[in-house]
């Protein structure tokens, strides 16, 4: 693992966490709650496993290939539902989810 | 997966994290600290990762799969180094590893 | 701090991080949505205050009692919003808070 | 709570949390760990306590103000501890920290 590639990936772990967080609670607020659901789940998984991934690679465990291709998985599914909304969040979390899912998968490999 | 297994690998996960914080702030305070580096460093990833699986089964998650996964090699990781020392906080961790390693192997399959 | 209390405060937190788990999951899935969103919100926070809580008091940190305090201003916030709702997995929810929020006074003063 | 205030708070908690585990990780490698052992355990609950307090602001909990006292009093314990020390990773640390310090005292206010 290259020490750019690492600053690269806890990086956008970081901006994930912070995307799905606000992604999350924005969901939370819109007037059609109900077709958000997926949004809201996914969010919330997506965060949580970002954020022990950034830790992770913050300590250079020896898990941390481990933990990004999971980073990665969860990251896919979560861009892939929210690049159905057209709310700005979900728009937003959609791409920090991809340079998320694409800075894990360099490491996972 | 059935109810009986997911319950059960929810109680492994939370047992080995507390297993993993007490071991690891145990073996801080032993005369022989230098000897529990990397007893140290795996009780904490250890239960960072059990931590969050827990969480993701409590939810079910349709990322519980490959979180126990990941959890399964964190476990047995740990375990093989705790069951090193014998301290006896490190033979509990060792032992809280492996039934939690055993579960989520289980859920992960 | 007593040994029982530290024990029993450890183990209302993690019963806590489970039921407000559960509760927001299943929040996600009621037909009236609109209605609980509050309680998803709390639950969320809810969730994540005693997770934390719960593995500085197995560590035995200096913090502990702060973390109590805020602990049990989290899972009382929880409960109050929790306890408006029919839905069973509010109310195991809302008894949880109670429970945690009891144990952390205990604990925080 | 004015939004560059919050923006500011969220970054210095995550900026907290690398410090604060690139401290651990390396106090864990130091040839005097002995003397580390206060080091180690503050940063790890400060990695913590600064992780939770930046997803509540990330969300906009209720809960951030009382988050933000606790989190500018980990910081602080750990930044007395870190300054101790003339390892680079422990000098850098204890600047995260009361950067993160300053930051929370303003919101917790």
């Amino acid at each position: 693992m290259d020490n750019q590639q690492l600053l690269e990936c806890i990086d956008a772990c970081l901006a994930c966490v912070d995307a799905c967080e606000r992604c999350a609670a924005a969901c939370l607020d819109e007037p059609d709650i109900a077709m958000m659901r997926e949004c809201i789940r996914l969010d919330r998984d997506c965060a949580d496993v970002c954020a022990v991934t950034a830790r992770l690679l913050m300590r250079d465990s020896a898990l941390h290939a481990a933990a990004c291709a999971l980073c990665a998985d969860a990251c896919a599914a979560c861009a892939a539902e929210c690049g159905k909304h057209d709310h700005d969040h979900c728009q937003a979390c959609a791409a920090a989810c991809r340079r998320c899912e694409s800075a894990c998968r360099a490491l996972a490999a």
